[in-house]
């Protein structure tokens, strides 16, 4: 292991963090290797114990490394990529991957809009929506917590049955006959509140994506604002960008 | 101001948030509008100090509100949508809406890539490459910090000076000859360290998203491979979905 420089103005924490990822660059440590305890990083360095945790605390943020209760810390296995730029349903993008799905409704109200959503979703401030929250496990594990809000009027007689385990864009385009036309997506970093940490199996405070979703019809009507909060720890959201 | 109902399974702070929420959303609250500080909400719903606490962390740690030291929390400007799709740079892509940036040269170094840069690249492992890590301003605003990788093979006689506030796509077509063809670029929140958040101008542990990029030029050469941290509580970063 290469060791850190004092002269360097480069902080210390940052510098050891630096090393340990050039380990795993370099495949001296792999996925499951544990990473040297912290008082072992402490006497190879001469830094304090401070400095060690330091350096672990931003890997396991950056999801470069993960700890086990008493038993230390680990390299973490390498994120999947998992790519967004399409507008496809949940369902049908993880079908087309030979993965297994599920969609649970965890509730589903009718409100009136807010001035708010009323411009989300170009509708009459107070005419009603249908809000419904969904989490979204694959292969059985739990990925990501969406709540949609669409305008009544375009769905009059939409009940949580239809939304539950069925995909919604297919009951759109099948039920409601709208051909889905493009979508705005804007992607924001958040921390997952405790109420959906422990639904989506993540510890307190991960870091996860929030994404928010406008989805237009061919006729230019909006038929959705759809807010969805994903784990980040095993994938990598990928868009291709063209020149 | 609605109130917290406490026979109601959703946790307290949970509900306190989504009613603060909702005040912006009917614009009841708007940008730069103080929050009732906390003791007042503890009286007003009958909670504990810790609760209000946690909600208001919540919406910061959103960059719905901001807190002032001393003077309490407010609600923010909300954040502005930047398209993130096309494959731009960002001196180019900055100009085509108006703004002035600024790219500061931080570092420049050569070395041998290590297996996974090798890979990243798809160039032998231990030849060399070129790092750059840059400081990107918009209107003297710090925005993100990108540490370009490159195979030094493509850009033997790459010095430091040729990309001090200069566009390196405008030098990879004009100096270089490539054509550039499309990017794979994947997204993930991070906590932003504290030496890059002195640099953005950021708080302590704010929020930020790591995008990396790898870039193909037509002859299906990667010519870079860039990781670029940018601050998230001024933008949304936004993509399109076409179906």
């Amino acid at each position: 292991m290469r060791k850190v420089q004092k002269e360097n103005p480069i902080p210390l924490y940052y510098q050891l963090k630096d090393i340990i990822l050039e380990m795993i660059d370099n495949m001296e440590l792999q996925a499951g290797d544990p990473i040297p305890p912290e008082r072992e990083l402490c006497e190879i360095h001469g830094i304090s114990r401070m400095t060690a945790r330091k350096a672990i605390d931003v890997l396991v943020n950056e999801g470069v490394i993960y700890r086990e209760q008493g038993r230390g810390s680990f390299v973490a296995e390498a994120k999947i990529n998992q790519p967004i730029t399409r507008l496809v349903g949940f369902t049908e993008d993880n079908k087309s991957r030979g993965k297994r799905t599920e969609t649970r409704l965890l509730d589903f109200e009718v409100r009136p809009a807010t001035k708010i959503y009323a411009q989300r979703l170009q509708i009459p401030e107070g005419s009603l929506i249908i809000k419904a929250r969904r989490l979204r496990t694959t292969d059985g594990e739990p990925i990501s917590i969406e709540s949609i809000h669409v305008p009544k009027a375009l769905f009059p007689d939409l009940t949580g049955d239809m939304l539950d385990n069925k995909s919604f864009y297919s009951l759109v385009e099948k039920e409601y006959g709208f051909t889905l036309d493009y979508a705005k997506q804007t992607i924001e970093p958040l921390i997952i509140n405790d109420y959906d940490s422990e639904l989506l199996n993540q510890e307190e405070e991960a870091l996860g994506l929030l994404f928010r979703r406008t989805t237009f019809v061919k006729s230019g009507k909006i038929i959705e604002y759809t807010k969805t909060v994903y784990r980040s720890d095993r994938y990598r959201y990928e868009i291709t960008l063209d020149r």
